[in-house]
């Protein structure tokens, strides 16, 4: 199946399958739809269009980036939709690091069932005492004691815990080393004595549940092998920094596909929507500037993000860096003012739970916080820019 | 009591009653707090702070407006402030109804339990098939049949509908007259056959009860005396129009006291959240720009909101129609920036319910939206602006 | 020569020769630095880089808009790049037009010389009168007399005019036909009796002289043979029309050229400047905001613009005319945010005339205004895209 | 007179006399115009409405802060308002240091005659080497030789140096002691051997002339007495902060000025200029929008700089100084939104001079850098607001 075969089919599906199921999504709670959701996902398999971005051992489609990401743009015009296919994250971002660094034992036992969509995991990185924004900042350890770690420590915001079956939990194994090397990435079975999910965090007035939630966990002498441990002791930074790169295009594309359905939307509501006979809102120049500047903006936005996967597949994630910064921010900025335009057109009916408009407005406010606010992104980058102006001037 | 004074029992009031409430409004449904809440207002009586915009006859403590601004912004802090006073929407605007242009046998029978608080009202005037921006454009019928009106049509954005007493309905009496003489204001008891409370709208996710919440409302073949109307048959867009003047003021001070408490807990995080041990988030000079824009915005925006309170009160609402609409669009405006960066200095802390931030970012994205969207504000006062641009133009 | 070799080569001919030069514009007039300049056009010519958009035959490079874009964008990094190369603006688009649509009279009468450099061109289309953003609105008319055009109108930014050979005019010729096929092109010498060149008109404080400059033009029986005219009678706005497209690229690749200029200016600044000892600029966190946000910004703005180019290559000027709107626009905005920080970066030395950033400030704040408002373009994109989705709509 | 008179007669004044003016200005230098200027002075004073801000006894009006505030807004219509009524910076900055501090003898020589309009002054403190927005960084030393003091160094910015008759220039003084007490102000008159005036600076393509201009000036060995020093030796800077507050009052409301007449000119294009007969362009929504946010923006701009004059007339400089630090970019902003909209409403004429909005477009772009850029200004205040928090945190 071709990139272009599979978008029509995707594009097929979501009108026919995935839209109309939403409405329901706001009428319950994500864990009541679980297996509603997982009759959709074998009909994702049987259509042979499940996990495109996975290795064809795993069930995918082995898709490379660079054409996955047109994928993701589709998907992400759902809520529901990467979940459905499963490369939601942040299942996707484990079984990358899975893939790239388990062990034998680690893949048969957690990726194959992950990548089957048998089970869903979490990743905990995140501590509610230290800014996030700085990942050195970290209190959680991780103790040799015998052939185990013994973990400590206090996590939140980590999405879709309610229900996972495993973590993969940042903490410090080896604290008096460099900062950036200190911390290990450990397996922890959500099971194990001593994890405790202390709540879903309640964000813009929802709790959420299953996939669809922010978890406070805390590690009260939680014990697990030291074979759970993935890549080097005291890699887990840098294993969580090339989560990154792959991790900032599939969450921009996705953004890029929320845009286009809130255009969609914009642009339907505006030509069905009459303020009297005969004189539809799309008459109205202010919501005609507003399609222009969010066609112009997202255009824009989804090229700069296919020309940075492109850079990370030919250069790698590393000379990459900057623009998956640049991209980060730029694209959540797109993202925010697309939404925010998008309800403005629809009036009181933007408001409601009737278009997911309103549920994007409240939860992607998040896109300029997780993964790095994108102060953080904007003063790295630019730090780095600026620092080869300084190598030019001190240069003889 | 002079206004400085209750402004400082105010200021008291909230923070050692108030603003320890709001958890609790997090984690139940506002019915179930209602009882609680009660209590709270009883003893706001007790203090003797309780409606300061009313009469005293009704309770009140006489305030002019200007002198009631302060007030609102005030209690605008809180998002239970207003409620717990008894000078929350829409009640307050029905009371300045009642008391404006109620019948002696109206006000006995709604304004004075109104104003004690012991029964609570909505205002139905939006129709879900008409832009709410043309209050030209309106399905609602009421028929003149013996002494009754037969009432019948389809409302919603009834906002604190559920478990109202009374409502007071926007319909058409007069079908053949002027387009803006052709409504009238009808009290309509809740409890009257035919009127049907269809569900409470959901918004951003939330159902909400009780005050909280704005219901979707069918009215089939609903019958009350004609002694019911508000006013002149045929006056109701004149009385909307006269509602909406000091309705304004309270909105819009209400606002800038939510900008007052988002710029104190912005700048509370700044100082406290450190990014590394004694960097606190305050030495961001990001940061710092948020903060200084926002003090001036806040500021300007006050005064404006203030001298818009003095026009009316020695101009009149007409008078000072066009200020009235600049302080729409501007407050709401000024209220979307500041709410957005204080939620950003929060980090992932301002996307929960820890405070009231993220229930104000979602459920006051309405106020660009409700009362008329900023658009059809900024249209209406530049065609005014203009036309006196022409006359000026084509005079000899 | 491969475009990336002629880039190499174009790069260090502006660093060497070219930037060098910039001083003294800003102490002469254009007219005086004209004799100067002609060296340098000549030693362009020497090193085979002259006109690479032009067709081989007629001394240029043949490259086609794709490639030629990147050109644009490097020359556009000085004010007088596209001058010294003869690939400026009006004369490049007189060019495609004549090459397009001459007869091999026009061709040899007038595209030889200006390929060549030999002489200068002017474009007289809009006039004082009416608004540009509305073509149809002209009252300039070319009259048929025998074998004559009599021309009589009144024209401005008619850029460069002073010191061209012939101006490409604009003027009605079929005033009974429907709207868009009323006026012609038509070639008129300026030495023609009737053509007065009424001023050069000072804009933000200038005058200007010969290329850089923006005439007002009347022109009064002009008499001209019907054979000056371009293409078919009637055919005006069509040619104006096809004359956009890649003009459009030229300018949004110009513009971008400008952007990276500022941008390395910025940045330049930024580490060099000081604000107490070992305390550059670069250190602030606000300039490194902007930094970044630049970068994302003319990263995305210029991968539009290529994309465009693109699409005009193998889809035609016709059916990417929504993208040659969008680029419109979207860039001139870019353009005025990063000329905007630049110049606050170098806070009072940025108002001088010691960069070229204070002069594209204020010259190139026309960019929003030349060839049509950005407000049009605006609206005519978002009216065709919203059409498209009415006609879904109204689909059976 | 009361202060409403006074602001009637100001606005014939404006209308009859000084309007028409502006076009001459276009037209020929400053210095050309300066005899025909001092006629239009005399008219002034003959109508008693010279200087309103100075004591009666130097020839003015002795009007306070809060209304001259008005005055200033009015005057600030026409880039020549403040100069035709003596209230221009530098000057008016310059009277009332030697009005606050200056000794007998320096009132008598400089202050007197500066108040008749017979003489010009500068204020020298810039220096190129050093960023403008950290006074304390200076290298302009004046060494004590006897009774002199000897001056050395280097300025630029100083406004209005051609053509005047003194200095007033910042040189290290104590240059062991504290940063902020190492300056003094010394009076230093321009014909004194070593003081050069290198050149009126070109910005935005203009040097300049006379009281339109900014000078780069040398000071070599220059030699004035001792008892030329305004105030104590190292009051520079209390005696430049000083200056400060009503001077960020003065700026502030020539600023509203300016947007108000830029706001009258927008309405006067809009209601005038026609996209097709019986279409102006104030029919277009995006204009209204315009428009309507400017009003809004001007009106709240204003009541924030009247409400800061008259914290400062009750409160002092220094109890005002955040507001004096906000009104400062918060004003600017303002200023540069409000002549970009004018220009694009006026499309290719915005760009021209046949209205004062390039020019103010041109030269008020350094209203955001001048007396210390908006960042600085931002930074400092928030700062100051941000410490309060820290203080009430630390609190027992």
């Amino acid at each position: 199946m071709t990139i272009n075969d599979l978008l029509t089919d995707i594009r097929s599906f979501l009108d026919t399958v995935v839209f109309p199921l939403e409405k329901e999504l706001g009428q319950s709670s994500f864990r009541e739809l679980v297996p509603r959701l997982a009759k959709v996902r074998e009909e994702v398999k049987r259509r042979g269009m499940w996990a495109p971005h996975l290795p064809r051992e795993l069930g995918g489609l082995a898709m490379p980036l660079t054409e996955f990401a047109h994928v993701s743009a589709l998907l992400g015009e759902s809520p529901i939709g990467h979940y459905l296919f499963n490369c939601q994250a942040p299942d996707i971002g484990n079984c990358e690091l899975l893939h790239g660094h388990g062990s034998t034992e680690q893949k048969n036992t957690w990726l194959v069932p992950l990548a089957a969509g048998e089970i869903r995991s979490c990743f905990a990185m995140t501590e509610p005492e230290f800014a996030g924004s700085n990942p050195v900042n970290m209190a959680t350890s991780a103790k040799r004691d015998g052939n185990d770690y013994v973990i400590n420590g206090h996590k939140w915001f980590a999405s879709s815990a309610d229900g996972a079956s495993f973590a993969i939990v940042m903490a410090v194994t080896n604290p008096e080393a460099a900062p950036h090397k200190r911390a290990s990435q450990i397996i922890v079975p959500m099971n194990t004595p001593g994890v405790t999910l202390v709540r879903n965090i309640s964000t813009m007035g929802h709790e959420g549940s299953d996939w669809m939630s922010h978890a406070e966990l805390r590690f009260t002498n939680v014990r697990v092998p030291i074979a759970n441990r993935l890549g080097e002791e005291g890699a887990g930074f840098a294993l969580a920094q090339e989560r990154l790169g792959p991790g900032r295009i599939h969450h921009c594309m996705r953004w890029i596909g929320i845009c286009e359905r809130a255009f969609r939307l914009m642009c339907e509501r505006a030509v069905a929507r009459e303020l009297s006979p005969g004189e539809p809102l799309a008459k109205q120049q202010g919501i005609q500037f507003w399609v222009a500047e969010s066609r112009a903006e997202i255009d824009a936005a989804r090229l700069l993000v296919l020309d940075t996967a492109q850079q990370i597949e030919t250069l790698g994630a590393h000379q990459a860096r900057d623009r998956i910064s640049l991209i980060k921010f730029h694209v959540a900025g797109v993202l925010g003012r697309v939404l925010d335009r998008a309800i403005q057109v629809h009036g009181a009916l933007g408001l409601t739970d009737e278009t997911p408009l309103a549920a994007w407005y409240a939860h992607e406010r998040g896109a300029r916080i997780y993964d790095g606010p994108d102060e953080v992104h904007k003063s790295s980058v630019a730090k780095r820019i600026l620092k080869s102006y300084s190598a030019k001037r001190t240069a003889p």
